[in-house]
């Protein structure tokens, strides 16, 4: 509000200056000046700032300099990357995708029958989500690897928001609606977000989060499957562990079935066991792959023979027969559901983007090809929109089932392709024979594919590197495990964000010394031999100076100098004189930043310490001239480096180096 | 989530190495190795943390090393600052104190009048708010020139989101308890801010914002004043400028009073001249100080002469006669306006915070005295709670009456026990007198008070140095203007997080150049004459490296690599062989920027290119060291300096400096 324009002057003409950009000095043999960046005319300036923020990936680099006609190709080929790779397309990379395909889905069936009841669907709803998304991602994507589908904490997240609105038991009809108008929204946003090109959004979820969030959600995920592991019927609705546990122990004495247990206890140690082999010998990958399809055949089968489910174990009883129908007219376009779709969608859409971006970033750097992120989500998003109108809910890439694609070598999307080919079979022909199916097999499949979700090697990495990140994961690993996933999630982001919040606002500041024998000037902490300059305090500041830490910075730097100068006044130091700012790691400042320095200024004028600034960057120099603090402070007083401010403060301190 | 831990082996001991931390080298005579700060225990480092967070301004040093009593009397003094410095008060002291709270006085009581009926209350509150809250400050605040009251912008912002709730016209008894709620609820707010040292959080509100915000602000006060200005008695409720100008013309043929715009327009002339003639010359100060006084009495005694009053000229009426009755049973202490008395409160109180705080700050760096942030919150809010209690709205700093303060030669907070006194004898003695009042000079009493606000001066400056500060700028004025203050306050804040979520997300990184016949590296774009080393790119990361932006960075990287490749094939230049990041800037990594470096790392082994990191700072090398990834690039591959790096990229390049 209040600022000092009395002093303001016409700025001076500094192309003249730029044109003489160094000169010869008394102290040094060639000292430079700091240089002024030509002046970039306001459109530039903006274009430029668009260009990194928005298109940092540079997606129109290949459509320089084409003609039209190319260009138009390059165009189709952007949307459809199948028409650029499908071309080189032969018979060695058929062989692998196939054999990959042909995993994928064997270890995709079982799981999406246990998805969807994870997401309050029937089973055919999880197998018709691993026909038609998988079929539009493999025409759209850029990733080689992923497996597209139905994935465990999507379901679950889905499942939690979708019961609070509607009863699935009760309004079964109106619960399917809302989920697939949720997953209509999800693809929405997902498009949405890839098409103004706001991927970047999902990167406020940092990685220690998600580590959290993720291990919370396998646990909680694990906990729900108790109920059919061990044939309890009434089962609590709310996913909190203490719920479930008291829930699990008030049936201990009548609701548990011990068939069931046994059955579902067996297939669970043989695919631990599968999981084991698969971990110990890469070779043998195949064997986790295709052991939840082998239970689920020798189970049913086991089932059917002895007709157990007259035992009381529960079996999945009946998967409706045929692909999946049309679901446009299902699709809330009006009325309350429709902002309630809306918000579920949003929430799940971004989280399994944020899986997805997850997966083809790690497989891309693993094979190094690059998967361009707005594309990608970008079809993403159009998978789920389609998937929406064709009886699917939210799909995303799943971790387990791609990183089984990568390792059967997979070299394409085909492999996808394969996968939905072999669902599109078992849809018309074989869901018939999933009658017998236990569920107790389909929570072992479950259990078993979540637990690798829970990364404590992650866990260990974060807390030896960063605490910080550490509270983050604990924060949404408890969040999930002991309130809901929602809370979790929310936990999670507003970590994540307080970290963003404290970085902005407290940037860290340090005394800089010399390290004897150089002319270099660091860290004092970092380089304890690193010595002070007498009578010169030099402070190096490692941020933008923005609104949000102008007035810490301007009250931090002053108080460095109140505590040198009592150590000084303790030890006997000749009183400090000058106060060298090291701005290289200043890359901006803004108004408020200006104006703190104009404060700090006045300060040291009343404590007579003069202001020498060390190494501003092509942005800050253009400032402080535009703001004229630059004359305020002299521009003899900016110097290119620490070493030739601390020469210009006493010529005698350079001759003793 | 995936991580690969199989590399990791057992961190060595560091401590052997920091002791043996420079070293001879072949390329150098005293080339330094990058030091490793001596490992800080986990509850050291966060108590750190906690400090610089919290605890920046370091409020216990005083009590450092002081026995008990001594520590006692200090706390006392910490809480109630009129404990010591009024011992070494003196008569010199309060002749200057009486002048300046004289001044603020006849300053005061008309604004207060006008602000009152900002805020939809009858002109009584407006003084009962000028009287208890000062005193309250006299003794806990710490700045000595901030003039306590009610301000333009707070009342406006009270009564329109006020409003929003209960009609002030038909339920005016409900209207004030909600408004003492809020008032309430904003003491409530600051003294929390300022006991748990938040009070960083307003610094969330740019310089840029708050400059657009009172510039619309006080546009939008200045057209609520037509109504009193006018004479016209059917009037908008809304505060848009649309809204009120359709009002204004649709009753200009009927509803102005000709006798009212006479004496609104020559006062206002009159209280422009007087603004002029200060402005002017910094002697006459006082004659826009007690213009609006004199404009009152003058005005006060035509009407009651003329009995304009039944010419339809709108008076004042009645003022209740005595100091403030008890409010503690007005306020809502349950039901549901206690919820949105709680929510005005909030945002009333953090604007009267940030008002309060440049205020104190700007005059601090003034007289270049220290004001203690969160005590001054603290300070604040206990005036506005015990306000709340006796009939009082939300005081808080006015800009116009301070800057009065200042310049009438004040010393302490006595002038604001002067002024409270005299709002005191006000009070009781002359409320009658002002029977006759017309609204009309309160109208032009505030136009001229708030004309102030306008910065335009501060917008050009604001152009000239950062255009996205002019954006947020515009933004919030151009949203109180036409919406609404809230939308406004809305715009403001949202572009100050914009603005921090993009310095975060989009850091900048830059190509370094060596400038000649130096042994320093700078930026190319600011110094077109550095010039590059063949065969090594050199990139600096001007950011910490976080999960917001890790990835970024990462491929802002791979395209610099690029991009330069592409221009050495084009001007046949040796192949780019090495990769120097200089890491001066990068404060700190978290566990995704460690991902992010290690995929980095694996994409440039691909192409054949040698990962260097330069100088990286005491937290970064910890973290290096402690995710393995220094034995990953190797130790002998992270130098001091860029120039030792580019040295032991190949020793020819040195040779021929």
């Amino acid at each position: 509000m209040v600022h000092s324009t009395e002093e303001e002057h016409e700025i001076k003409e500094r192309d003249v200056r730029s044109l003489s950009s160094f000169h010869h000095s008394q102290n040094g043999p060639y000292m430079h000046k700091v240089g002024v960046p030509p002046k970039q005319n306001l459109f530039k300036e903006f274009s430029h700032t668009v260009k990194e923020t928005f298109f940092a990936d540079d997606p129109l680099r290949p459509f320089k300099d084409q003609p039209r006609s190319k260009k138009f190709i390059l165009g189709i080929q952007a949307v459809f990357p199948i028409l650029e790779w499908g071309r080189s397309y032969n018979l060695t990379k058929f062989r692998g995708d196939l054999i990959a395909g042909l995993t994928i889905a064997s270890l995709c069936i079982p799981q999406d029958i246990g998805y969807a009841k994870l997401a309050n669907l029937d089973p055919q709803y999880g197998l018709y989500s691993s026909f038609v998304p998988p079929l539009i991602y493999a025409c759209m994507g850029s990733s080689r690897d992923i497996a597209i589908g139905p994935v465990a904490v999507v379901s679950l997240l889905l499942g939690t928001l979708l019961q609070d609105e509607i009863d699935p038991l009760k309004n079964a009809a109106e619960y399917r609606r809302l989920a697939f108008t949720a997953t209509f929204f999800a693809g929405i946003t997902e498009v949405t977000l890839g098409f103004l090109r706001l991927g970047f959004l999902i990167d406020f979820l940092s990685h220690a989060a998600i580590v959290g969030f993720m291990g919370g959600a396998a646990i909680t995920i694990a906990l729900q499957q108790l109920k059919g592991f061990l044939g309890i019927k009434k089962f609590t609705k709310k996913s909190d562990i203490v719920s479930v546990m008291r829930s699990v122990f008030d049936s201990a004495h009548h609701g548990w079935n011990w068939q069931t247990i046994v059955i579902g206890a067996s297939f669970l140690a043989f695919l631990l066991l599968a999981k084991y082999i698969g971990k110990k010998n890469r070779k043998f990958f195949w064997v986790p792959a295709i052991a939840p399809l082998i239970s689920v055949i020798l189970s049913t089968f086991f089932v059917f023979i002895t007709r157990a489910d007259k035992q009381g174990v529960q079996i999945v009883k009946h998967i409706e027969k045929g692909i999946n129908p049309s679901s446009v007219n299902k699709i809330y376009w009006s009325g309350p559901y429709l902002g309630k779709g809306f918000k579920i969608g949003v929430v799940a859409g971004m989280i399994g983007l944020t899986e997805a971006m997850a997966i083809g970033r790690t497989f891309a750097s693993m094979k190094d090809y690059q998967v361009d992120g707005n594309k990608e989500m970008v079809a993403l998003g159009t998978m789920n929109v389609i998937g929406s109108l064709t009886s699917c809910y939210v799909s995303t890439g799943s971790f387990s089932r791609s990183a089984v694609n990568y390792m059967a070598g997979c070299h394409t999307a085909v492999s996808n392709i394969v996968m939905s080919v072999v669902v599109l079979l078992t849809l018309e022909f074989i869901t018939p024979l999933f009658k017998y199916t236990p569920n107790a097999i389909l929570a072992s499949i479950i259990i078993s594919a979540v637990i690798s979700l829970i990364d404590y090697e992650a866990v260990v990495l974060i807390w030896k590197i960063d605490k910080f990140d550490f509270i983050a994961c604990m924060g949404a690993f408890f969040g999930v495990v002991f309130v809901s996933v929602e809370i979790g999630l929310l936990i999670a982001v507003s970590i994540s964000f307080a970290k963003i919040l404290l970085q902005v606002t407290r940037p860290r500041t340090a005394i800089l010394g010399k390290l004897p024998r150089t002319n270099v000037y660091r860290n004092t902490q970092q380089y304890p031999e690193a010595t002070k300059v007498p009578g010169v305090l030099i402070v190096r500041v490692d941020s933008a100076i923005y609104f949000s830490n102008s007035n810490y910075i301007k009250e931090r730097i002053l108080r460095w100098l109140v505590d040198e100068e009592e150590k000084g006044v303790a030890s006997h130091q000749p009183r400090i004189q000058f106060l060298i700012v090291e701005m290289s790691p200043v890359t901006d400042i803004d108004t408020s930043g200006i104006h703190a320095f104009e404060e700090l200024y006045k300060s040291l004028q009343k404590r007579d310490v003069q202001l020498i600034l060390a190494n501003p960057g092509p942005i800050v120099i253009n400032k402080l001239h535009a703001s004229n603090f630059a004359d305020l402070v002299g521009e003899d007083r900016i110097f290119l480096t620490v070493a030739d401010a601390v020469a210009s403060c006493s010529p005698k301190l350079v001759e003793d180096v």
